[in-house]
């Protein structure tokens, strides 16, 4: 390319068409509902200059008008009926953030069987009942979208279901969960422990007081769900993926796995496996030890990434904040103004189909593992513990005692190994005199290092 | 959130609806033409299986019969001819991969005026004469679809114009010059000097034989213009983009920057300036020291990131390979079935209006800035620099002598200033006698820094 500078003759001032006002119902008013309002209110006009289209609140349905008030909703567009927002013949879109499956589902359904586009962030509903909404949607030829249910304001559904259309995506990984990404930044950067780290997210409002469905790993499985269902069209439920939190990491663990080059993430993943009528897909939320110099293993705090594999496209990550009122809200209006196009343009059809795909069990997954026994330190204990190791045919790459007398602690790595081979030996294992507990096992993500 | 494992009552399994073939016209057939050709033939089944659309090869327009064989090209869709194929009512869409001003003006603007939607990875003629185009494709109702133009396989401008439709952008900010980063890395991991680097770049196909497009910046300002447009809704050229390129740039300047905690970077930056009326953009193209924990600090090699900064949605970044025969043609590939799809729901309106907008000039940045001297070894010389800077209002927050007598060099880092200043500073600098040589000047990203 060389150094052209050569504006073409024509004006590019084309006359702006006609600026349609497009009716919201906003269903649900709490932190991203409060949020919504107030973008709607301070950014229609500009909105409405740049896309053509004018957002307008026509009802806001609440359960604590005290909160909706604080949102400066105008009083009468406020109502304790959902349903009614839902099916108002004054609204032509419908918002839904009341979260969780009951009403919100069936206001959706209503919503859209009334010929209403819907938009959604609510995670656990997509990854439950997402297939059911879907068809009511495409029955009535009107779209269903929840950019805002994975990732905050992170453009990836979008992504992977428009840009990476024509592409073969092999895998998608990512940090969906800002909590658990932050406890485990505090304990690898700053080593403090778990507990510790916990009770500072939940001051800081980064985790709920009942933090189970961060830390068990439940919010993950749910937007891992969501991912793999339109990275790979196949209808993949929450209860499809394998969980596992990251209570029983431990900093000891950590700082081992810096010593060998890698970080400790909670990774959501999911895999193709095989092809055509042989395909399946796995789909696992665990904690796992990624090479340092991975991408994903940069992303600090609160913050959300997701790593996609394709065949042609090769590495991508997406990176930004995952949660909190305002991101959330921002991936909401961007769906709005979707949602606002397809209503002029008529009928809108479904993108991706979605075919029936074999999820493949945790048992056949094959990995390296990071594994941590506290045992008793007396001379055979070793030679006890490898002979475990050998009778499930799993293969020790490294192993290295840490601390001495009621501190001994063995860490192995293995060579590539069955997952339910692994948990074999882990359940021969818990049965040795000498292994007094076994503390965590991770995932190693990446190709076998040698040495 | 709560564990929820609840299939829906309803099976998902949607009649899938007829699949539709659309013909596309191919004109060039290079790099990313041929990796085009191939994904065509071996992608077009399991793409019609998930998008309903089959794909079919309808014409290749081609300068060089031998290459476009290469790629393996039934010898009947072959032709010379570019604008015949452009306008063949037997193709549906046209991918436009030619490259350069014309013949691709006239091909896309015919295949425009008759109707067909256009996809071209042209960066080159988008900053050139995109209005033009853009245009065109408004008059006629149809598609003209460009994601491939910026960052290979990254889904930017679709993120950027449609998930941020209702964001307010302030900055987009990246790496989007893969060739560069690679130099600039080897200059900044291995401490290889700057010829050597670019000579090993050139060995490894990154850089082109004359590599002045990518290393004096004019390959990055093409995308920022596009970016830029996109992001504000604003025509611009790549003639209105402030650009350096990283000649200049030194070892020593990268080993100083990561002394003070930066990397150095050649940025691409569209930033918002202002509200309403007043509102202007700057569009700059420069190397930059960026904070060594910034997210783009930490993209290497050949890979290319765009940081987006909007007041709601926060930081976000994307991130992968920029350029490519595949990475790039799968981008062409989304949008071919984005293009497929409007066909099918008929005339498409644009998504984002642009307005016109204020281009800043460079001498109204103000920023922190890096500079090095060579310089006489001798009492009294620091004295005479220091008053220089003075005399032009330019404040020096940190000054260090690296080496002795002849090798002597001082380096600053200035506060915050006008560029204007800094720039006449620079000129009286140069005036000074003891002065040799002024050596790299390097803008500094991100906040003011104490001490």
């Amino acid at each position: 390319m060389t150094a052209v500078d050569y504006r073409g003759p024509v004006s590019n001032q084309a006359p702006p068409g006609p600026t349609r006002a497009v009716r919201v119902g906003v269903l649900g008013c709490g932190n991203v509902g409060s949020a919504l309002v107030e973008l709607l209110q301070h950014e229609a006009a500009a909105i409405a200059e740049r896309c053509g289209v004018r957002l307008e609140l026509a009802g806001v349905a609440v359960r604590n008008l005290a909160k909706a008030r604080a949102a400066a909703v105008p009083e009468g567009l406020l109502t304790h009926d959902a349903r009614a927002v839902a099916t108002d013949p004054r609204v032509d879109v419908v918002v839904e953030l009341i979260g969780g499956i009951e009403p919100a589902r069936s206001c959706i359904l209503a919503a859209l069987r009334a010929g209403k586009p819907v938009v959604t962030a609510n995670k656990e509903l997509l990854a439950n009942v997402g297939a059911e909404l879907q068809a009511a949607a495409d029955e009535a030829g009107v779209a269903l979208l929840y950019e805002a249910s994975v990732g905050g304001a992170i453009p990836l559904l979008r992504a992977l279901e428009v840009s990476l259309a024509g592409e073969r995506v092999r895998r998608v990984m990512g940090i969906v969960n800002g909590t658990t990404n932050y406890i485990l930044s505090r304990m690898s950067e700053d080593g403090i422990d778990y507990a510790e780290a916990l009770a500072e997210a939940q001051r800081l409002g980064y985790a709920e007081q009942d933090p189970a469905a961060d830390v068990e790993g439940f919010d993950a499985s749910a937007k891992v769900a969501i991912l793999a269902g339109i990275a790979f069209g196949a209808d993949v439920v929450a209860g499809d993926v394998y969980r596992e939190g990251i209570e029983s990491i431990a900093v000891a663990d950590i700082e081992f796995a810096h010593r060998l080059g890698y970080e400790v993430k909670l990774l959501a993943i999911a895999e193709l496996e095989g092809e055509g009528e042989g395909a399946g897909i796995a789909v696992r939320v665990h904690p796992a030890m990624l090479p340092s110099d991975h991408p994903l293993s940069k992303v600090r705090g609160a913050f959300n990434a997701v790593f996609i594999e394709g065949e042609a496209a090769g590495e991508l990550m997406l990176y930004g904040r995952g949660a909190g009122g305002r991101p959330t809200a921002s991936a909401v209006l961007g769906d709005l103004l979707d949602a606002a196009g397809s209503l002029a343009a008529g009928r809108r059809p479904r993108r991706v189909r979605r075919r029936r795909l074999e999820i493949r069990p945790i048992d056949e997954l094959r990995a390296q593992y990071y594994l941590a026994l506290d045992v008793a330190d007396r001379p055979g204990v070793l030679a006890d513990v490898a002979r475990v190791f050998g009778d499930h045919a799993v293969s020790i790459r490294s192993m290295e005692q840490v601390g001495l007398g009621d501190e001994a602690r063995l860490v192995f790595i293995t060579h590539t190994a069955r997952e339910a081979d692994v948990q074999a030996t882990l359940g021969d294992l818990a049965k040795l005199d000498a292994v007094e507990r076994i503390g965590g096992l991770v995932r190693v993500i990446g190709p076998e290092r040698s040495g």
